[in-house]
């Protein structure tokens, strides 16, 4: 046990001032995807630990906090697999979809679910970046069409302005894309896997150091084509043009899906860029379509991002549904947030003053009755020293003071003029 | 792994009517809290296990969730000390104290504390009993007059009113009372603990039950004092005389404390009963003064408790800190009002249809037309039996439907009315 008493490495407490920041934005975000006719679900935090460890989670899955089963009578256990029997989620998506396949008899079809939740992924910890940290994602399950993509980004540009961040930018790509991209150039289809793991690294590295990687990979003549591409697709910046000059062994259906989301998208909300991205990976291992990241000028990284992924409800359920989802980058708009004025709780905040010998029901009646108006009151034994108590309530947000007067309603008064004339 | 896709064993999903309710009520609470002046803080689900284990949580430390350490090289770990490095909470009072210790410089004095969350405990499995539930707490930290516990009950009372419960019923006691009547009877100090716990059972195995099991505990004389003025504490019903007639070794301060807190709460609101219990122990070893539990007649169990502790802190600051807390029991809440008309979320809900071959940006433009005035917007494809998808979305809570038609804005009607006409 660490000496101080401080949270576990890499993750944190958190001060009233951000709570109230991070539940405006909150309720925000979940106003907004319910008018677009969201539903909120909850899971339990723990799934038992082989589904997790089957989910195609990539990376993640090597982060799960893995949980000690209970009532191990005779330690040790011969292996891992005897010690564990659950996991902390690392994500919303692996527990959404143990929850369609276990719940569609009683859900609406298309169901469209909204989550908010903590997951957890044991990660290096660094500046930004928590071992728990809330997510925050949509998901259409039962929509094949590209009607289901149209809304989510919809959804999510409008719930990130609800937020204060207008002027969102929408790059997206298909794993039909980047497949076609990937055998037009040359590769097998088991290379595929690597190829894609490298290009995901081009915010990291650059156009170059992806070329360079890919070489090393081998054959450089795939490579140098690959390359190419993703370079004619980044001089277009994003335009139709980079989807004419696709290579013609481009899945088609998905070019055309990714034009239908960019024309209705830029219709319905004029105020949201759209652009294609040939670049554009996204890690996980379960995407079968569109893939998406919102991006704001703020913010360095992404805001939000999702995908879609046709195949793994079936996996559990036995029948394939089609399913797509977007997720925010909740810590991250936060952070952006967090800097602006604090204008998030705009009720009155009276801190009422009674001497310590008055008696205490009449002192709570009388908070009360100021209470009954809808302010926040925080009642305090006065002290000698009144120029600094009120100074205290004022840094700590009040905005108002008043005082126990046996047999009086007491008067409310703003702060600044009476933290002056108190002292008298 | 199960295979049918369910939660963890003792664990659950909740189906969107139910989030709806556990979000009006947690909104509701939260808000009576904040005007009550408490502030709103988060801590980690997770705790180091050595914290957890030392916190005097009695059994509940027994039920904790224990998390692996990662990057074990060498399996097996040759004890679970060197296997195990965090749990998750089984309750919000342990974390609340340690975040104090670390941030009581941040942090207004005295402190008042709101916290909702999971917690997990590793319980048999029983009807209604979930192995993670949602905790409500409020504490003041950091004040040591009565006043501080008159404003918990005062505040959770105003929190279950808000939620459609008044007619509160408050049972409370003292350590130091039960203390003087244990020694009163006749017990030495070192049998105190199990005394208490067995008249801790007394709800169960009522007080014939618990007079046996003192008796079994050794000495007849003590078993049957103690039980005498348990009976003769029932038999007062709570009234004022109950105090009067504690035997003279009890605490005088205790007795005065338990009488200035019902006096004002009485005074405060006037609708809240407040009886004095004798046999109110409540489990947690970590108690030093006031006890609490709230009770209403449509649950059979307690919807609330708390007390004070004024060591806990001290024990990880080094600092002693007048402290004292109550809970709501959120899972118990929940169940006594699901049963309720479902008025919680008013909006209109539309359920919007369009043709498949429509286009995607105009409808979803028309759709957040009907979104503007803050309608809930539920699109989908028409389908031949219209009749059907209305029945449909009446029955999954829509209350209007609109159609997509081009050129044109869409008009809105109410479902009961159209659900015949739409038809024809």
């Amino acid at each position: 046990m660490s000496q101080r008493p401080v949270p576990p490495r890499g993750m944190r407490d958190l001060l009233p001032s951000e709570v109230v920041l991070r539940r405006h934005l909150l309720g925000r975000i979940v106003e907004v995807y319910e008018r677009y006719g969201f539903l909120q679900i909850e899971t339990p935090l723990l799934e038992e630990i082989d589904r997790l460890l089957g989910s195609e989670g990539g990376e993640n899955e090597k982060l799960i906090y893995k949980v000690l089963r209970r009532g191990i009578e005779t330690w040790p256990p011969a292996t891992e697999g005897e010690a564990v029997d659950l996991g902390l989620r690392y994500d919303l998506t692996v527990p959404l979809a143990r929850y369609f396949a276990s719940h569609s008899a009683d859900l609406p079809v298309p169901f469209k679910a909204l989550q908010t939740g903590p997951v957890f992924r044991a990660e290096r910890p660094q500046k930004g970046r928590y071992r728990q940290f809330t997510q925050c994602d949509i998901d259409v399950l039962g929509d094949a069409s590209a009607m289901a993509e149209i809304e989510l980004v919809c959804a999510t540009s409008e719930a990130l302005a609800a937020c204060g961040l207008d002027g969102i930018t929408v790059r997206m790509n298909h794993r039909g894309v980047l497949d076609g991209m990937v055998s037009a150039a040359g590769y097998d289809a088991d290379r595929k896997a690597a190829v894609l793991i490298t290009i995901d690294k081009i915010d990291k590295i650059g156009l170059d150091g992806v070329r360079t990687e890919l070489r090393a990979l081998g054959d450089p003549g795939p490579a140098d084509r690959l390359a190419d591409m993703l370079a004619a697709s980044i001089e277009a910046e994003g335009s139709a043009a980079t989807l004419a000059a696709l290579p013609a062994t481009v899945d088609e259906v998905a070019v055309a899906d990714l034009e239908t989301i960019r024309v209705a998208v830029r219709e319905a909300l004029p105020w949201v860029e759209v652009a294609f991205d040939a670049s554009l990976v996204r890690g996980m291992g379960y995407y079968t379509g569109p893939i998406f990241e919102l991006a704001h000028d703020e913010s360095s990284g992404s805001l939000g991002g999702g995908g879609r992924y046709d195949r793994m409800v079936g996996k559990l359920s036995g029948q394939d549904v089609p399913a797509v989802g977007m997720s925010i980058g909740f810590e991250r708009l936060c952070h952006v947030l967090e800097g602006r004025a604090r204008d998030w709780d705009r009720r009155d905040r009276i801190v009422f003053l009674h001497d310590a010998m008055a008696p205490a029901g009449e002192v709570v009646r009388q908070a009360n009755a100021l209470r009954g108006g809808g302010a926040v009151v925080r009642r305090e034994v006065a002290v000698k020293n009144r120029r600094g108590q009120l100074a205290r309530a004022a840094a700590a947000g009040c905005s108002h003071w008043a005082e126990y007067r046996a047999g009086e309603e007491p008067v409310v008064q703003a702060l600044d003029e009476e933290n002056e004339e108190g002292t008298r």
